[in-house]
Parts: C-alpha cells; structure tokens; sequence
C-alpha cells in the first residue's frame, strides 16, 4: 500500500479532474463519521486504493477506464475495525481469518499476537506481522507485553523482553503494544512492565489496557498513571465511565463468549458521556461466529440493538478506532487520502454487508470472498511445535498417595458453569495400589499439564470436577492459555496417553478420544494454536469436537472454552502449569494433597 | 519537561499511595472532556509536573511536604490550547507573548512563526522553536510552509524549501507544517508544495491547511486530497461543515479582526454536527487584544455567548486540539499523565480565570503572572535587521511620468474598510515638473515598498486611496506581510523619507510622522517585526500609534492592519511587492501608469 504523501499528486489530480480515477462508485448516502451525518446523492472516486474525491458529483473523476460502480442510493460506510482480537481464537491462520471476515465488512483489525509469542516468541509475533502485512486488508498488530503472563508460576516456550518490544517497535506494521495484563505489576511498579510501556510511548505508540479487576480506587489509578490508553476487561457500566474520565478508551467488547457491550454502553445511551472514547471489539472469536453469526458487523447492530445510536455504534467501530491508533488520516472514515476501505450495505441497523471494499478493490460482495488468499506460507518449523520427549503411557498420569493410605483429601479444580474463574475445591479420593483414583461418581476426573515446548518430560497432575465426563475418555488440547502447553483431561489415563500421543503426532490441536478411539479431532499444526484451513473448516471441526465432548458426557456451555482455560494462572481461584498446581487467589504454588 | 514514561514510576506510585504528590487540589469541580462531564468533589494529585491520581479523594497522595491547594468546589478546567497562531501579530517575542496569554489561562499554543522565517529564513524558525522551548508553558511551532507566498511576485528575505521542512521535523519541538497557503499551488500539484507536504506527513506531524475560497467544488476537494489536516480561513458555516465533512477539522478563529467563529459554530449549535472536529482558534491577536480582552478564554467565552454548550465549547480548545496535533496522552485534559496544565474558575460562562497553573506549578492568580521569565535573548544577528543600502531622500519617492504630458492615468491601490481586500482603481493624475503629483482632494496619496532585506536601494513607488490622510504626513512599517520588506505611505515624500530613515535607524517597527515630526513609534527591533518589552508597553506604543494616523486624518477602522497587508500578494485585487504593483486578480505585475 502505497503512502498517501506517495500518491497525493494522481489523488489532487483525480480530485481536480485533470486525471480519470480508478473507480467512481456514483449515487450513495455518504456515512461521514466525522461529521456524524448521512449525506444522500454522494460520489466515490478511488485513485491508487484511496479516496481520492467525496462530494456532490464526480462526474469530473470519470475517464474511459474508470470503473463504476452504482451504490442505487444504497449507504457507503467506511469498513469496520475491530479495535483489539486475537487472531488465534479463531484457530486459523491470519490470512483465514481474514478470509473469514472480510466479507462481514471489516477492513482492519488490532491482532496481539499473544498465544503465538508464547510457543514461538519474537520470530512468532514477525512472522504473524508478515503475514497481517501480505493481507489484502489492514491487520495491524499489537506487540505483545506479557509472556510470561505470571513470571514465576509458569515457563513459556519463550519470553517477552523490553528489548523486545524496543525492537518490534520499528517494525513497520507494529501499532503499539498488546494488552498490559500484568496490571498488578504496573500497580506495584514494576520495572519490567513500565520499561515496556516506555519503549512503546518514546515510538509514539499505543499502549494497549488490560484492568482486569472490579477495583476502581487507588489501584486503578495507578494503572492508568502508568500508561496503558485503552481497556477492553470493563464489564459494568461504571468500568467504561472510569475508564473515560481518566482518559483512556473503552473498550466495548463482543467475542464469542464475551457479552461486555450491553452492560457497557449504557454510559453513552443512558449516561450521555461524549461517545468518541468508545470503542467496539471482540477480543476472541471463534471460527464458528465468524462463519454463523459475522464479526464487527455482528458488534455494532448488537451494539444498535443495545439503543446506541447506528451513526454512533459505526463511529466506534470506524472513526474512533481510528483515531485511538493515530491513524484517523490513514483509516476510518471515507474521505479523501484515506485508504478507500467502504461497505455498501441498504440498511443501517440489519446490516447487511452487500459489496465490500478495501484499497479500492472489490474484496467481496453478498457474503462472497472475491479477492485472491494472499501468499504466505507459514515455514516449516513452526508446525511441529508439540515437543515432547517421548510418547506417553497410561503411568505417565498415575498420582502416587502418601505411604499407607487407603484415601487422601485432595485439592480439586472446580469448574463454574459459564464463568472463567475456577473454585478451589477438595474431595476425597480413594487410593488403590498407592496412586490416587478417581471419582466419576463425583465428577473428579484427572487433567495433566503435559510439557511441550522444550520436551521435558514434564506431567503435572490433578484434579478437576464439573465437566461431567461419565464414560471412559480423554480430552486433549495443545491451546492451552497463555502458555500453550497440553491440558488433558480424562476419566481413562489409558485414554489420555492416546490423546496427548495424538496430539503429539499431529502437531497440535484438540483432540477427544472415547473408549480407546478418536472421535474428534482439530488438527492445528501452526505452533499448535492455528490451522491453515478455510474457516468453515475448522468451524465443522471444532462443532464436531464439541459435539464429542457432549457425547462422553460434558453438560458445559462451553466446555472447550473451559478446558483451554485451566492453565490461565492470572484468573482465580485454582489452576494447572508446568510448574504445579497454583493457587490464584496467593499467586503462589500449591500442593495436590490436603491431608 | 520530563517524558510520562521518565516519571511512570513516580506517578504510579503517588496514584497507589506509596509516594507523595508535590501538588494536591483538593474539591475541585472536575470538567471532564473526555467524557464531557463536571464531576463535583474531585481531588487532583499533581507529581513531576503532570497529573498522578484525578478522582474522588487523593488523601493517600498527601505527604508533610505536600502543597494543598483549595478549590473550593470551583472548576478545575485543562488548561486552553490556541490552535493556531502567529506570535509576531501580537509584536511581541514568544516570552512576552506567553507572559501576556498566561494569566487568561493559555497553556498550550500551536505558533506558526512564517514572518519571521520571511525575515530571518530557518535560523529565525529555530530561535522561535528554542525561544518556545524555554517557556514555562507549552508553544508548539509548526514550520512555516509558504516562503514566499507567492512565488515569482516577491523577494523575501528568505526562501523556505522541502529540505528545510524535512530538516526541521527533526526538531524536538516541531508539531508540523504551518498553513498550506498556496492553494492553488496544492489544487495544481506544484511539486515544492507536496514535497513539503509529504516531508510532514513521512515525519508523522500534522499538515496545517489554509484554503481562503469560497469555492467549494472540485479545487476544494483537490487541496484535501493533497493532505492539509485542518483550515482556519473558513468563514461561513458552510464552510465549516465542509472542512469537517472531508476529515480535516475546522479551526474557528476569533482573533483581534478575524470575526469567524459566530458565523460558523452554526454547525454545531444548529446543524448538530459532531462537535470532535471543531477546534478554536485566534490566529492573529495584537498586544492590545492581549491586554484588553484576553487571549483563548476570550474565544470561549464567545463561542459560549454564539450559543455553544460550555463543556463543548471548552472541548474546542483543550482536547479536540490536543488529539488533531497528537497530542490528547500530553496535554488537553485533567486526566493521568499529562502535563498538569489547568484553571480553577469558579464560573463556566463568564470563565473567570482565578489560578492557572502550568506543568504543576501556579503561573498566574487573579490576572497576576507569578513565573519567573524565562533566560531567553535574541542574538544581536536578529537585530538591525532593516537592512538599507542608505538613507533615503524625498526623492526617492518621485514617480515620473512619461515625458510631454500634464496628466495620466494611473492605477490606485484601493482600500475597501474592514475588508483584506483592496479594490483596483484608476485615477487621473496631475503631472508637475515631470513627476506624477498626489492628489490629496480624492484621497489618493503614495505609497512606497523600500526593500529591506539585501539593501538593493530597490523603493516601488505606488498610489493608494482611502486612508483619508489630510495633513502633510507618512506611515511607514516593517511589518509588511508576508516579505515584510517596509511599506511607507504619506502625503509629503520629505516626510515619507524621513520615515523610513527612522525606522532603518531604530532597526524596525511602525513610525507615523507629521509635518516633518515623529508623533508615534512603536520599535520592533527584532526582524523588524517583535519587541522584547512586556505586553502592556508595546500595546500602549500601539495605541498611541493607531491615535497618531487619525490624528494625519485617517479614517480606517484597522488603519494599522490595512497598512501592514498592502504587500501580502496572494489577497485580491491590487497590492504592492518589491517587484512593483502586482495584479492579484490574475498573479502577474502589472504597470502604475494605465495611459
């Protein structure tokens, strides 16, 4: 993509009508967001993929070779931005992923590549900018700040450096620096954190937010004194008024599992804060939402059917992303010198995304994908990720009991029906040939967290309750936030030696194994987290995993979710690493064994 | 001014409680514009010069040494940005200029220093920027982009080239690119003028615009498309909507003649447009104005009084500023990590401003500046610049006709009252002893353009109408926008001689002489166009110098103004250069003598 300043003489020509433009799209009701109006009867003209003439007629733009394109009074809104996403929620690749949601309407996307620096660190975040910079559309990406996210309590397959976020930020597509989770340490002061934030301030960057916590005093403040600009863990009205009185944006988020905008935007609809330091997000989506239900056109008409105001909830998804990125002369909105990035949808409230375009090209039209998958292939080494040492056996998951037990008190991860945070519970369980058992009748199965980026050897072994597996299985996946190792779970250790082995053979992914036998299988061989697949695809194989899961017992709404989450050291109460078992609400280590 | 991210720590830890805060403002009435709120009950906490912790109650930040400051249950307002402005319009240096804006509450101004680059070229840029970086509030400088203004018509003292532009981004105090005037340059694709243009926007800053046409068709559209982010010479509300429309913002400019803020804030208060895009201004203000009316809190106040809401009127000249110049994580609001720049006011309409205070520390209580001035000295090079190759004689203002006739008919300079604009006339012209004589009966005397730069000994000789001097007397000044070369107007050429010859001795300014004698001086010594002495004086040396040309008979409203604008050849219909007598309606010279 060419820079505007690179252009700007053909673009003044266009305008001035001393040269023909590429394309003129002719009779359109201009959604302008800076102005916040719908101006009918409007004209397009597009030179060198931007907007080079917005106005009355641009009859003076046409030549011989202009192509136009008749919007029939349709409304011309500018594409959507998602403000912040993990590409690797989708389980595709960037280029999929684009695929995915390019004929939804969104034309830029803030990725913070967070699950790939874990497995394979700095050259991971390049090479997903790489790829974000071979799309057809403006994936910009945000470095990455906190791998490990709980220095101390688990090991990465790699670690994120202030060095390194110095270096990233001269690379060309790095917008600022990915989500500041380890809000505690900004709060305590922690030189790490701040020298990160440092180096992303002194680019001129953007610091992305991360607050997740419902404490509003002191503590609050001291995170915003240390500089991250935006926060997308709000989750009631009064998180989203905090956070835009103390000058950052909020964030106003709809994943496939998180609802944070209804309870949000109350602030601008109710509250009648000044709505340009909303934002719209959705910070983790699923292939399947992206394939049944959209992706940023899905947030705003929620967002509209919220009340919010539909030129408001596309400024949020448009102009104020924009601007938030210092980018609003580069995207945003249709005006001239901007990347020529529009939707012609005939409806401002269903949505519908009829033509989509970016850079002035056509990329998609009635839910079609029109433009070509662009050429990256991700390199060789970085499939093959899962590194164990060897394949595991059954006694690879025994728990052994203290000498001369006929049972223990041990401490079980209890699950929350629909809920991230775990319960620290205990249960007492049998010992038989001196290893501790299981209980179904009781819902205790085993999870293990199989060491996997530097082949170790390493199991951790527990417990966990409220999945409901009641049938011999084991459920394995080498997503496993945020460092990526293997979380098994199994009512059967033969079965969950089959399902770590599986995924050590394929490189990855998600695998359900019943009574000896595969019955599902997500293969995600780039760094265990990504398939190079279509996204309908992966959504038919992960709606299968699901579905199996289902079938050997679990009555979890979203139980993948939930698995893939146990080893998320930073949400309470108890959770599984590499290095034991943690208790969240001490941050420190704990052992299996009560008593 | 220490960085946030070197005073991260301290900030955070002040926020946290663990430090104590050099400042805290205990009951304030916070005015939020962000979130477009007064929040009543609002304690600040101020650390390093920027704000550590705004919210309900900052006991934690307070230590024994910790100055509290009583609002009082006042406004706490950011302090106000002027948008864009030249300092030498006030003739007064930066330092005094500040000193005079301070105490009205101005703590951020956006100075666009093109007469003196005229005068003294890039040095004379880089003293403005160092003399900025010296005060104790915020001056931004935007490098002049149009030396000369009109190409080809002028000789400046100095030329501005793309290579300096790009020199000068490199500057630590560089915010961008001063007024685009040469619009047509821009619409026609002059080469110089996107090169400057694109040497910004590659730096990352912010291209200021200057579009003054009505026209708002195509030419328009082409000088946005060249990339100009904002316009102040916008005077309808139609304008307004139309620079907001196209993405660039919309300066409202009330300066000490520019009236354009009532005609155009329409936009907002009526049409309902998205008020983000609406910044105010000033433009030109002379020490007077200063003094007598105020300076940013007097646009305010009368962008309140056309009707505009007082929190959005306020967002115009604190925020919406900050953010178009990239600037809203720095200054423009009470929020963390800015610099601590605010006002306690205990009034939203009338706006008294009762304590400012800059970077933390109170500059100025109840009109009274409390800082000390800054250690800032011209060099002497900057002096003397009136650069004549000898003292002039009455002589060398004679204009001689050609031979054999009694009369011709010669071209007038016409001034048209409170209008720029001047009028081509035509008038017959008695010719005496070879020379073309005045004709005082019809008001048409002679004006004289002595250059002053190179000492060529250059003098064009001309003749105006419509000042209405009646007396045997001469005007002359150095300010003669924009090559501010020296204008002398008069009745008698013994006393335009003597004139100039003053102004050559006293290194600049305006001087006004009667019947042989000097009644008023007003002494710019530095480039001809500033005076380093306080506010207040210069301002009184004015106003005996606008008294002293009525006293010659002059009956102008702006005498001074119009007088100072006879060389700026970019502004219909005829002006007066160097070079002779331009024809602004078609850019090109033009004869004195019609026939």
């Amino acid at each position: 993509m060419r820079a505007w300043s690179d252009v700007a003489a053909d673009l003044v020509a266009v305008a001035a009508g001393r040269a023909p433009a590429d394309t003129v799209i002719r009779n359109g009701a201009w959604v302008n967001v800076h102005s916040r109006e719908v101006i009918p009867h409007t004209d397009i003209a597009i030179k060198a993929g931007r907007f080079a003439y917005c106005g009355a007629d641009a009859s003076h733009c046409i030549g011989p070779d202009t192509r136009i394109i008749d919007a029939g009074g349709r409304y011309m809104i500018p594409g959507l931005c998602d403000g912040h996403m993990h590409i690797e929620s989708g389980m595709l690749t960037v280029t999929e992923f684009a695929r995915a949601v390019i004929p939804h309407g969104t034309t830029s996307m803030f990725v913070d590549p967070h699950e790939v620096a874990n497995v394979l660190g700095l050259r991971g975040v390049r090479l997903m900018h790489d790829e974000a910079m071979a799309q057809p559309i403006n994936v910009y990406v945000q470095m990455p700040s906190c791998a490990p996210s709980a220095p101390g309590l688990e090991t990465t397959g790699f670690e994120i450096s202030p060095e390194d976020v110095a270096e990233a930020m001269a690379w060309p597509n790095i917008i600022g620096l990915g989500e500041m989770m380890n809000f505690p340490g900004v709060v305590n002061g922690d030189p790490k954190m701040l020298a990160e934030i440092a180096a992303t301030q002194m680019a001129g960057k953007t610091v992305g937010g991360h607050y997740a916590s419902p404490d509003l005093g002191p503590a609050f403040s001291a995170y915003v004194a240390g500089g991250p600009a935006d926060d997308h863990e709000g989750t009631r009205e009064e998180d989203a008024i905090a956070r835009v009185r103390q000058g950052m944006r909020a964030m106003l988020r709809l994943g496939s599992a998180w609802y944070d905008v209804e309870s949000q935007i109350t602030a601008v609809t109710e509250k009648g804060l000044d709505p340009r330091s909303f934002i719209l997000c959705t910070d983790d989506c699923h292939s399947g939402t992206l394939v049944n239900d959209g992706h940023m056109n899905r947030v705003v008409r929620h967002a509209i059917a919220c009340g919010c105001d539909p030129l408001i909830a596309l400024q949020m998804a448009t102009i104020n992303t924009a601007t938030h990125f210092g980018l609003e002369r580069e995207i945003g909105s249709i005006t001239p010198g901007r990347r020529a990035d529009m939707i012609l949808t005939s409806d401002l409230r269903s949505l519908p995304i009829e033509t989509v375009i970016a850079r002035g090209e056509v990329v998609a039209k009635d839910g079609d994908i029109l433009c070509d998958r662009p050429d990256f292939r991700w390199p060789e080494d970085s499939r093959g990720t899962v590194n164990m040492k060897a394949d595991l056996t059954a006694e690879a998951f025994d728990i052994a009991a203290p000498s001369g037990r006929n049972s223990v008190r041990a401490r079980v991860i209890g699950m929350v029906e629909n809920q991230a945070p775990t319960k620290a519970l205990e249960a007492d369980l049998p010992v038989v040939d001196g290893l501790v058992g299981m209980d179904r009748a009781k819902d205790v199965c085993q999870i293990a967290l199989v060491e996997r980026h530097r082949a170790t050897g390493g199991v951790v072994n527990a417990f966990v309750s409220g999945f409901g597996y009641d049938v011999d299985c084991a459920v394995a996946s080498t997503v496993a936030h945020d460092s990526h190792h293997m979380i098994v779970i199994g009512t059967n250790k033969a079965d969950m030696a089959i399902a770590a082995n599986t995924l050590r053979r394929v490189g990855g992914g998600i695998v359900v194994i019943k009574d000896g036998k595969e019955i599902a299988l997500v293969e995600l061989p780039i760094a265990g987290l990504m398939s190079d697949a279509p996204a309908r695809d992966v959504a038919a194989a992960a709606d299968r995993m699901v579905a199996a899961m289902a079938e050997c017992g679990c009555t979890l709404n979203n139980a993948y979710m939930q698995h893939s989450l146990l080893a998320l050291v930073v949400i309470p109460e108890l959770r599984i690493s590499d290095l034991g078992l943690v208790d969240v609400t001490k941050f420190e280590r704990t052992d299996l064994i009560v008593g």
